[in-house]
Parts: C-alpha cells; sequence; structure tokens
C-alpha cells in the first residue's frame, strides 16, 4: 500500500477524532494512484447517519468526476466499512475496497458476512485487507477511552 | 397503509420518473404519523449514486429533527430497498421499514438475504412488505419500456 494513501486515510482519520468523532477516514483513487475523494465521519457534527467516512469520500469524487460511475477507482479506508457503505462502494461501481482494521459490531466484510454472501451480493468487488501497522487502534482506543471517561466523569 | 403515505410515495416517483430517473420514491413517518422526510431517486441529475431515494428522505428527515438518530420513525418505499439504502436506515435507528415491490436485480430483503441473514444483520429492524396495488409496476414498466426505445433509436 502507497505510503501517501496511508498517510492521507491516517490524517482524515485524525480529523475525524479532533472533531469527536469516531476516528474513521476514507480516500476515492482513481486508475491513476490520484485521490480524487477523500472523507472522514462527520455523523455527529452533521447531524446525519449517512455521513460516514466511504460516503464522503465517494461524493468528493463523483463530484470532481462529474460522474456517478466511479468505475476504475478504488477506495482505502481505516476500518472495516459497514453495510451502507459498502452498499454505497458497489453502487458508485468502485472496483476495489481496502481496509486496515476489522470493526466487530458493524463491519460488513469479516465481522458479519461471509465470503460465499459477499460473492453473491458484491460478484465484481475486489475486497483487500492490509494489516494496519497500529495506528488505526491506538486511535480508536484513545478515542473510546476519552467517551469513557467523559461519560464516567 | 395510510392513503396519504401511499399517494406520497407514489407522487415522490412520479417526480423521478418525469426527470427521467428510475421512478423510486421513499417517505420518513415519524411516531405520530407525520411525514418528515420525503425523498427520490436522483442519482443521474445528481450525479451520485448515493441518490437513493431512502437516503435522500432519511437526510431530510434528521436535518428536521436536528438529529441523526430516528428512533421510533419508520420509512415506507415503493421498491425493495438496495444494501445501501438498508444499511442507512439501520444506521439512522429508524425502526420499521415497508416496500410494495420486491427487485430481484438491487433488492436487499427478499431477493437477495434470506430472513435469518436479516435478522442477523439487522436485528431490531422491522421489516414489511405491502402488496402493490400495481401502480408501481406499471411506472417501471413505462420507465423500462421508454428507455429501450431510446436506445434502440
Amino acid at each position: 500500500m502507497d505510503k501517501t494513501i496511508v498517510n492521507t486515510v491516517a490524517k482524515l482519520a485524525q480529523s475525524a477524532f479532533v472533531k469527536k468523532e469516531v476516528p474513521i477516514g476514507a480516500v476515492v483513487i482513481d486508475a491513476q494512484g490520484i485521490i480524487i475523494g477523500r472523507g472522514y465521519n462527520r455523523i455527529h457534527g452533521h447531524k446525519d447517519a449517512t455521513e460516514h467516512a466511504e460516503v464522503r469520500a465517494i461524493k468528493q469524487a463523483t463530484k470532481r468526476l462529474r460522474d456517478w460511475r466511479l468505475d476504475n477507482c478504488q477506495l482505502v479506508v481505516n476500518v472495516e466499512p459497514c453495510l451502507m457503505c459498502l452498499g454505497a462502494i458497489a453502487n458508485s461501481r468502485i472496483g476495489q475496497v481496502t481496509y486496515f482494521l476489522a470493526d466487530p459490531a458493524f463491519g460488513s466484510i469479516e465481522s458479519r458476512l461471509t465470503l460465499a454472501q459477499l460473492k453473491k451480493l458484491f460478484p465484481k468487488l475486489i475486497i483487500k485487507k492490509v494489516v494496519d501497522t497500529g495506528e488505526t487502534k491506538a486511535l480508536l482506543q484513545q478515542f473510546f477511552k476519552q467517551l469513557r471517561s467523559k461519560r464516567s466523569s
């Protein structure tokens, strides 16, 4: 995985963290490897449950290309996408999704669907997992630790 | 099903049809039965694959309530929701979804998932099907007939 992409995703997750959102960041990359869409989780700030990092990155990319079809593009996100996001990725015709860390609660790849189910639901989508160096996990742990201490104070 | 809701969904689907979009309409209804979100399919016009009727209705409802949580609300749509929309419905904490007509290609309820899978993925979501009087089917058939004749001319 290209270091620039990993760093951009990490920075986007950090932007979410700073705004007290679950630290998730995503990018859409075109066939030339250029980042054409960036997004980070903004559910609470925008008061909208559809404002996930992946959806926001897709929206930015479609706006840039002036086309809802993101053929030959791929999406990279630090946390396993939820069902809504996986559906949005497939609806946008993105060819490949790469994620770094599983999300046992809401993840819709390894966590809540089997490979056979995924193949049936998204026959054209290539799904990859790149093992995180620990950055995503550390940021998420920090986020939930702060949340817990805020709730108990 | 309340006649006002059925008529509103039909009108929204008609609005999509007039704009040469697949004729799908959706509403979000609050606990008092008041329509707080309306949406129709706008993928082509807005060049954005996430602009499905259900997502647009959810966005309008969350804007109105100034909250991403649509607890005690329900969503009604004329066509079986896709996976993205079903995910968005669950993410928004909508309690019930009602649809009129199956979508064998993209539908994520009866068409591409089993009841057991749905229960596992969306344990709290109540899913209902109200058999359409034929209006949705007729409008969809008219839409695809026009599309075919346009393509072959």
